[in-house]
C-alpha cells in the first residue's frame, strides 16, 4: 500500500518537489508543465527520458552529470503529456541535438513522437531509441516487449558517450545498441497498491508468485510456485542468456532490481545466485548494478537484466556519474 | 514478507557475499567470522561499527572512504558476537586507534563492550561512543533511548573527521556531540516478516498506523489513526525539535529514512511536509538524507531525524564520501 500522501491528486507533483529538494545540487523541478533538469548543464548532446511515475528513482534519479539531462514523469503509470516532453526537450537542449529513450508503452511511443515532431519544429535535432528488453511480453503480436529495466543500462551508457563529447548520431548508435544487447525477465511476490486504492493490483497465494510481471502492477504470464532463491533466479536468467543467445566466454552487464518493496538483502541474494547460475555457464560479470533502481511503487519482487558487454560498453559503464539515484 | 532467500540460517551470509561482490571495488566481506572492511583502507583513525542485520544498507553501507572502515553484522535482528567485532576491529586498525559506533540496545552494548576490552588486551586504542537517539524510548527506567537513524550522522560527520586526520580523541568528541545533538522518531504502517516466518510481527487495521516504532519490528508506544502526510510528519517532527530545544533561527540536518518497503516518492513528500514544518518554526533545513538508509527488512513506515548542525558538523558532512550506499 502506498500510505505517505496527503491526496493522490497531489501526490507526483508534490514528491516530485520534495525529491529535487533533496537533491537541490544536481537537479531542478519545474513543476508546470512538470520536469527534472540538470542543475547545472553542459555544453554537451542532451538525453531526455521519462514516462509513467512510479518506477523511481527511475528517470529522475539519473538526471546529472553523465546520465540525463532531463526527466518527464507523467501521472502514477501514465504516460506524460508531449507538451511536457517538448518543454523538457526545449530546456535540455544546448544546440547539439537531444536524444530522446523511449520505453516501449503505447502512450510513451505516441506523446515522444509527437514531442520529437515538436521539437523539430523548433528548431532541435532530435533522435529516439525505444527500450523494449521485457521478454514476458516478447510475442509477435501486440505492442511488442515493454521497456523496463534495462533503461538503465541505455541511459548510463549512452549518457556517458554524451558526456564524453560524442555527437547526435553517436550517441544515438550506442543507445540502440544498448537496447538491443539487453533483455529482462521479473517476478512478483506481492502486486503494488496506488495511492488512494485499498487493496493491491492483483492478490497471490502465500505459496505463490507471478511469473514475468512488468512494472506497472499488471499480472504476469503465469502463476508460479514460490521456490528458493537459487531457483527463482534460475527461472529469470535461462530464458534471458536464451534470448541473448550468450555463450561461454561472453561478458555481461548484470542489472538485479528490486520493484519496490523488496529488502537489499534479498537482492543481494538473488545476485549472489545469478552469479552462480552465469559462472556454471562460463558467462562473466563484468559490472552488475544491485539495489531498487526501477520500480512498479511497492511490488515485492525483482527482475534481472543482462547487457552483454563489449569492452566499449564496460568503459561506458564505468564512466563516473553523478545524479541523485547513481553517482560513482 | 521477506521472501527472496534459499534458507533462513544462511540467509545473512549469502546476502553479505552478494552485496560485497556487487561493490569488489569499495568493500571485502570476511566470512570468518563475519565482518566487511574497506578495500582500500587508509592510515588513519579507524571507525567500526555494526548490530543486527536486517537494517541496511547499514551499517556494510557505509563502509568506505569516509565513512566506516569495518561493519560487523550479526543474524537478523541479533547483535554481533564480540568475537567478530574483535576480529573486525583488529583488521581496521591501522595503529590510530578506533571508535566503536554501537547503537543502543543490550546485546549490541555488551558484545562491544566486551570487544572494547580485548582490543585492548590486543594493543589497540578504543573509544566507543553510544548512539541513542529514539524518542519513543525515552524513559527514565529501563535502558533508555534505542540508537537508529542518527547513527548514519554520526559515521559520517565522525568518519569525515578521520579521514581528515583528526585523532581518536577528537573523532570520538565529535561523534559524542553528533549523537547527543540527535533525536529521531518514527511511525509504521505495516511491520516485517523475517525470513521463514508466515506473518508479520504484528497487525494494524487499515486506517491504523504503529506510533514510536523500533527497528526490530517490535511493537510502537500506540496505535493511532492513519492521516494525511502533513499531520503525520508534524507527529514525528515536533517531539523531535522539542526534545532537541530547537529554536528560530537555528539549522538542523533532517534524516527522512523509509524502513524498508516504503517507496521513494513517499519519502520525497514526508521530506517536503517536513521542510514546510520547520519552516513554520523558522528552523532551516542546512542538509537532508532522504531514502530507505536503516531499515527493518520489509517495514512499511519512516523515521525522521533530526541534528542540530553547527558548521563544523556541515562542513563535516559535506566532505566526500564513498561507500555502497552513500556517495558524493
Amino acid at each position: 500500500m502506498t500510505a505517505l500522501f496527503n491526496e493522490p491528486a497531489g501526490f507526483v507533483a508534490e514528491a516530485l518537489a520534495g525529491f529535487a529538494r533533496a537533491h537541490a545540487g544536481l537537479i531542478r523541478y519545474e513543476p508546470d508543465p512538470g520536469y527534472v533538469v540538470r542543475a547545472n548543464p553542459a555544453a554537451k548532446v542532451a538525453l531526455v527520458s521519462g514516462g509513467g511515475s512510479g518506477h523511481e528513482p527511475l528517470h529522475t534519479g539519473f538526471v546529472g552529470a553523465g546520465m540525463l539531462d532531463a526527466a518527464v514523469p507523467g501521472a502514477v503509470f501514465a504516460s506524460p503529456t508531449a507538451a511536457q516532453i517538448r518543454a523538457a526537450v526545449r530546456a535540455a537542449d544546448r544546440g547539439r541535438g537531444v536524444l530522446l529513450v523511449v520505453k516501449n508503452y503505447t502512450g510513451d511511443v505516441l506523446n515522444f513522437s509527437i514531442a520529437a515532431e515538436l521539437a523539430a519544429e523548433d528548431g532541435i535535432d532530435v533522435r529516439t531509441v525505444l527500450v523494449a528488453d521485457d521478454l514476458a511480453t516478447d510475442s509477435a503480436d501486440g505492442p511488442g516487449r515493454r521497456g523496463t529495466a534495462a533503461v538503465v543500462a541505455v541511459e548510463k551508457i549512452a549518457g556517458a558517450a554524451a558526456e564524453a563529447g560524442a555527437d547526435l548520431d553517436a550517441v544515438a548508435d550506442i543507445a540502440t545498441r544498448v537496447a538491443a544487447s539487453a533483455r529482462t525477465l521479473a517476478l512478483a511476490f506481492t502486486a503494488c497498491t496506488a495511492p488512494g486504492r485499498d487493496r493491491p493490483a492483483f492478490e497471490l497465494g502465500p505459496d505463490e508468485i507471478e511469473f514475468g510481471v512488468g512494472i506497472h502492477g499488471e499480472r504476469g504470464i503465469e502463476v508460479r510456485k514460490a521456490a528458493p532463491a537459487a531457483e527463482l533466479v534460475a527461472q529469470l536468467a535461462e530464458p534471458v542468456v536464451d534470448a541473448l543467445g550468450l555463450a561461454a566466454g561472453e561478458k555481461v552487464i548484470a542489472l538485479v532490481n528490486g520493484l519496490g518493496a523488496t529488502h537489499g538483502l534479498e537482492l543481494a541474494v538473488a545476485h549472489e545466485e545469478l552469479v552462480s547460475f552465469l559462472a556454471a555457464r562460463d558467462i562473466v560479470v563484468a559490472r552488475a548494478l544491485v539495489g531498487s533502481y526501477v520500480t512498479a511503487l511497492d511490488m515485492k519482487g525483482c527482475s534481472i537484466t543482462l547487457v552483454r558487454a563489449p569492452a566499449e560498453f564496460v568503459d561506458r559503464w564505468d564512466a563516473p556519474v553523478r545524479t541523485p539515484a547513481l553517482t560513482w
